[in-house]
């Protein structure tokens, strides 16, 4: 494969990354600390001998795990192929961190700003009887939660919003609060046999904690502290302290990061 | 609820519990091992302020997870009701276990020898890329394997056998090692986004890591190093060293445990 791309003038190369957010101090390089950039460029640069310099497609918080997180870099001729790439990658990354899969893309590919749309999955187990096999990955809720309130009070979050209410104040001082949600769903899931309740948000971009915020403000609702209409004016607040608590991160995947076809190179 | 029940001239109380089997050195009691039975008990004697002596429905080994084990005690009169000896227990039991139910049984209930059946799971993710949020909960099996031919080397194993080929070999010296299986499944699932295959076996009961040797006999078959009629000659031989390997802990589940109707008190 590598012969042909050769050819092709130039590519970036794709991976997409889980990992359970629990070890890391977020997604971001810092100097010192485990990250998983730093992980992942680590990785790289034992396999592919030379620096590396990634790109995320979420910067998640620490504590916040992903399924489909994807990290883009440019990359030269002769290097390994995609399937050689993965397995090399999987035998150094370290534990709860799993690369599942490389795809090639066009030169310039950045999993960042190509993204057009996210998508994260907050789970909650509600009730008197704790989560166990979900315990790392689902909020305990004592109380049981309404989940058709919830519903009603996400169909305002739908569509084009100044989200500033929803996310750490200090984050959104100067800059566009502005974003898309193009799904805010409550659902049911059953896991290794533990039933939760799962808030789905898929939307074009997010602000810092803006799932957490959202999934903190909808709970507020399902156990009746608020009624639903409470969410709209929440958002129309444009003020964090108008929004319900920030949900905490061990609840929370980023489950999926969608770009447009025409990124992916042939056969790749 | 326990004026009724002192009424009714004693009683039963059957907790089902579950549990990570990783920091437990097996389920039954062990002095000065942290096992599931004397973590139970030792909540039991705080809330019931009396000894207990408690008996399980299957005996996990370490490592080995339940969602669905069953444990009994006889009860007194004017001890507390259900929910509240669940509430109770939960805040006693610590991590990695988890009372999801307390119903009330009749006088001299045994979750052991009452039992009709038992239903275990093992789960395996298939593959080059290893599981993530499933790795405390299935074995990572690199080579794909073929769920068909699982499915046809299993069918030998339902109905009444002599077992002997599928548990540990000192365990059965001079014990009968009849049992009887009424479903040997392979079938597919999804949990938390980690596709993985499951095999899930019911029976009457169950020999000493019976259903991780069948686990480790049939993914021989499933990997291809073996075919599917080399199963029943394994059964047929009555001999442990005709089977395959014993299939890691951590991927079996104790499902769930079935009892006659009329063994629950009523409203219990």
């Amino acid at each position: 494969m590598s012969e042909a791309i050769e050819a092709m003038g130039g590519h970036s190369i794709a991976l997409t990354v889980a990992y359970d957010g629990r070890p890391f101090a977020g997604f971001a390089r810092q100097p010192g600390l485990d990250t998983v950039q730093g992980r992942v460029e680590s990785a790289l640069k034992t396999v592919l001998r030379r620096e590396v310099e990634t790109v995320g497609a979420g910067r998640t918080d620490a504590g916040v795990h992903a399924l489909g997180q994807v990290v883009s870099l440019d990359a030269t001729g002769g290097e390994p192929d995609a399937t050689r790439l993965l397995r090399s990658l999987d035998a150094l990354t370290g534990e709860g961190l799993v690369v599942r899969d490389v795809r090639l893309a066009r030169a310039g590919f950045s999993a960042r700003f190509d993204a057009t749309a996210r998508e994260y999955r907050y789970r909650i187990v509600d009730g008197v009887v704790p989560p166990l096999f979900l315990e790392r990955f689902a909020w305990h809720s004592a109380a049981e939660l309404d989940a058709s309130a919830m519903r009603l009070a996400a169909a305002c979050l739908l569509g084009e919003h100044d989200f500033k209410s929803f996310c750490v104040a200090d984050s959104a001082e100067g800059k566009p609060t502005v974003r898309r949600l193009d799904a805010v769903e409550i659902g049911e899931e059953e896991h290794l046999g533990e039933r939760c309740l799962v808030v789905r948000v898929v939307g074009n971009a997010f602000l810092h904690s803006m799932v957490r915020v959202i999934v903190g403000t909808l709970v507020e609702v399902g156990s009746g502290r608020r009624d639903p209409e409470w969410v709209n004016g929440a958002l129309q607040a444009c003020d964090r302290s108008a929004a319900g608590p920030t949900a905490p991160a061990h609840g929370l995947v980023l489950h999926a990061v969608s770009y447009p076809d025409d990124v992916w190179l042939r056969g790749a």
